[in-house]
């Protein structure tokens, strides 16, 4: 069977990542294009890397290429809508990284119009749906191990962050990746949402900046979500997670690591790099999009929809922020039926 | 030197506790006297345990027995504060069973009683702050270990309770450890509490009980506490204490078990009953409280004065429990100089 | 630049697995063409699969093939010596399964033929060098994170074997795995060898059978291994290896699970498929192997030499076995020169 | 009930710790004399801890003062057999600190005076028979959880020691701990021992020191028993032991730590003083001691039996360590009636 062409949008950070993913590690994909709004950057980096590919100077041609069968859509959050609309339009699978798009309203265009294909076109970069330990622990809850699910305790925690990593890319480029998994992990959309303040660490570099914060979520039959987001703890990128249900606890387990017993201390390291952390997730994220999308099948990965319900939470979060802490409620329309197909 | 004289008022399931514990692993005390309002009871407990005391009628001629040196009230709870009243009156050093009384009026009483030695002359029955786990995290947050905290994330799970353990005493008798810990962890009073309903456990044996629920608690600084107290967990008595700093984290251990790898499963047991929990700290507190009280000097454990604190805080819960959530402000006066005094 | 050529002998258990993994998890690999002693099994498997590839009646065809750059050796043990020979002869880098071959001599014969080329030709499918934990402990004994290290303790416990798993399995093909680890986590070759029988378990399904064993080796600094080779253990498939140095203790950790708090236990699962255990260091083994021969660079995982001292101790395993327990001397060349070389 | 009396022979190290604990710590007990070899070194520790006994300058008035109703021997080891035998001459309860005597000659003396009371009058100071985390350990054999024992792995690792402990004291004093508890846990005599050296610690102050060094011991019906004595390892006071069994593996657990998260790390404090991991098992041991011999009940805890094993097996260590390694042949006679009766 012939490869699988992909065209990459977005020759940037993580843009380069799954270009070395999509040509070292995943099998039978060849990336035959490549796009990015600075020119010369998406050829230097195919040059870095040895590789050989169209580039392009402006993406409408990259997804109208009859040799690109597949759309990666790694661009600057802001040019995801269009770049995704561009791609469905074109009759390409797509894969696009998160967020899906800035607002509500651009991810219900994209999701109209995925809708005219009757079935999926489009999966989002939500990649710890992939992580192992995630997918353990959701088979584990729909196998009744802890009976219904009561509370949810996570942290996400990262070691440090620049002062531009402001309050509010603590909810979306942070605390996003939780409002995204919990959905998915207990299977409820939400009915709430507020952000307290609590005692920064003397960490911030100006005082505007909240942190930690405190993210707590209500879910439509009353699970609490409690999520400390803390994005400069020093002491090393840490990821909890526990799902407290009616009959016992699920605790997410960690990157495993050589224990050592030295100067009086029993010890095992712990990451700094989140990359780190969920790297195999990535590469199982693209070994599943494209085992499915290589076949014309659909992707049965994170949908529009969860990129919709994020982005809508997210927004409901920054308010909240800005008033205090103060409840927001969510109200979601029915998922549409080819979003749950199975 | 001769033995402490000791009497104890109430002999039911705690008092007969104490009366063993201090007849046969405290050195240096006899029990003088005891004393129970139903007729036999404390006989028949001194025969059932080989024990001779004086049994007396009525408290108010223990407390002033001059073979009695020093009173241990474990009796009912709303008695409490008319026999501390007492014991203090005749001079007698004085321990008493949490709660120290029933509402803040009667606690403030008792301290002005006792201020009027000019030293301490009481400890409440708070034995948890001579576990050694949390006497190390102590330790460990005063030396700075983790920076200054931010967070504190507790658990305190029951394994079952009657359908008589309602919520007001997932409160009282429950969440009311923590209430006590947490500022004597922290050296922090409490700035206000709230009690959030979550989704109810159906192991409730009516719906007027909210179980599990989550007490969130503000210190003066800004430290904000989250407890579960979740009374009907089914799998386990579990305490869970976590404080979070600005340069890492501090997670509360359990008591040691044999480790088993079998079945393809690699367990501990957890403990389903709460004596045996925090049973080593009973006894260390009573040998520290008679270590001081033996020679006339003050006792050092948990004063009158933290009992005011938890019995303020905890009206504060339930009114807040009633109020669906409503933050309920706490405005403690300064503690009393004879309180902090080394 | 084009994919390499892979062609596979031997399409057995092991065989079967390689081709799905280099023609599904292996980026830029072509399986080219296939050979099984057995007409028609390799074509059964390839239409299973879903692949085409040219199907061999003689493994002599499939070497000699210019449409085939490397040679991957899954026949039967017995077959591996001539297969290997064969494959050097017609210029093709080789992966050969575990053991390398049958006895010494044979092992010999191959690091002459590979010699002739003055590098590295082969590699020997000891997967285990690609394991992350192993990765880190190794580096950790480098960097002197422990200092010298001075014994080593180890378990190999699979949860059962048929009876035809005799003792001779549990050290050919069971602790073989071990005896190539720790002279490679040590950096040394080892002195002597034992073999100690123990206390059976009753779960042995004849009295021939000692199980479990232990294994004693020594290096030639005087490092003592102690190893528990354990093959119906009951519990599960459970792999140990503590390093014990002069300053401190290494200890492997295991595939992480989530763990459960419910029924008064605190449990994580242990696996009871080896293959679970191992998985990810088979792709990582095969990347690195085909990202060296891909562009004709010598492979530099596990080689000839390590299959021969594989072979060697193992064979002094036996005897000592059939000694009861006897010490077995051990003395190796000098490592030739172009297997040390970076 | 009246206190009961006791008397020390020697005021060292263990017998000033000894007598803080029965005047102290342990209810119901008086110290009503105490001895020394050296003139005043008993009165100078009664002092300094502010108490008054009876102090006897030869061992044999205080043996036969009708004011002691118990001796505990807890002078020199040279000094136990004749104190011992006094004592139990004297007709008193008496309670010996390891070892029971020097020579399997001495102890069987012991065994055959108090022999002649028809029940047992002395308790061998083994305290790890107390240690909660062993205790369970042994109800967990004897409940069958793991099926029949086939191996023990174990460590005995302390920190560090000076030169003049020698290898002789690292059998003597440090492995006489699981010589001693090993039977015991498993209920089955020795049948043979031996010591291996390994490769020494530069630690070592010179080199006629073995250390690491490690025992290995067979039981009666063939359970391998493996031991690693380091006692300079410089991390910790460290001890393991596993029992691994037909059906499972029983690991011991340490002292709870509170657990920190900081500088990219997860850690958990390892002790360095021995004295603080069994600090309780000796209370528990002279509670349980002290519970029988107080009523005229035969003490229940390790017997000169137990402490006449320990000295015929160390013994043996002592010559297999002299003759490199060679294994050491061991044939206890039957346990006499009055040590196995309830
Ligand atoms: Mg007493
Ligand atoms: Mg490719
Ligand atoms: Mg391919
Ligand atoms: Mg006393």
């Amino acid at each position: 069977m012939a490869n699988t062409k992909v065209g990459i949008v977005g020759i940037g950070f993580i843009g380069s990542d799954h270009l070395h993913r999509l040509t070292k590690t995943i099998a039978n994909v060849d990336v035959t294009a490549v796009c990015d709004i600075i020119p010369g950057k998406a050829q230097k980096e195919l040059d870095r890397q040895g590789l050989k590919a169209k580039d392009y100077h402006d993406y409408h041609d990259l997804v109208d290429d009859p040799n690109v069968d597949v759309v990666v859509c790694t661009a600057s959050n802001e040019a995801h809508h269009e770049i995704v609309m561009a791609a469905l339009q074109a009759g390409k699978f797509t894969f696009c990284e998160k967020p899906l798009a800035l607002d509500a309203k651009d991810c219900m265009e994209i999701i109209k119009e995925e809708e005219k294909y009757g079935h999926r076109m489009l999966q989002v970069g939500f990649m710890r749906h992939y992580a192992p330990e995630y997918v353990q622990m959701k088979q584990m809850i729909d196998n009744d191990v802890i009976g219904k699910p009561l509370m949810m305790d996570e942290r996400h925690y990262n070691q440090t962050q620049p002062e531009e990593y402001d309050s509010s890319r603590s909810i979306i480029e942070t605390a996003i990746h939780e409002i995204d998994l919990d959905h998915w992990l207990l299977g409820e959309d939400y009915k709430n949402i507020r952000v307290l303040p609590v005692k920064k660490t003397r960490a911030v570099q100006n005082d505007q900046i909240q942190d930690p914060m405190i993210v707590m979520m209500e879910t439509t039959s009353g699970i609490n979500i409690y999520l400390q987001v803390f994005v400069r703890c020093q002491y090393g990128y840490d990821i909890k997670c526990d799902v407290i249900g009616e009959k016992g606890v699920l605790e997410l387990p960690t990157v495993p690591q050589v224990a050592v017993r030295k100067d009086a201390e029993y010890s095992t390291a712990i990451l700094t790099d989140w990359k780190a952390r969920f790297e195999s997730a990535y590469d199982i994220e693209f070994r599943d999009f494209m085992n499915h999308v290589s076949v014309k099948k659909s992707p049965v990965g994170p949908s529009a929809w969860d990129g919709y319900i994020a982005a809508v939470t997210a927004d409901a979060a920054l308010k909240s922020l800005a008033d205090n802490g103060k409840v927001e409620e969510l109200d979601f329309p029915k998922t549409p039926d080819f979003y749950t197909e199975k």
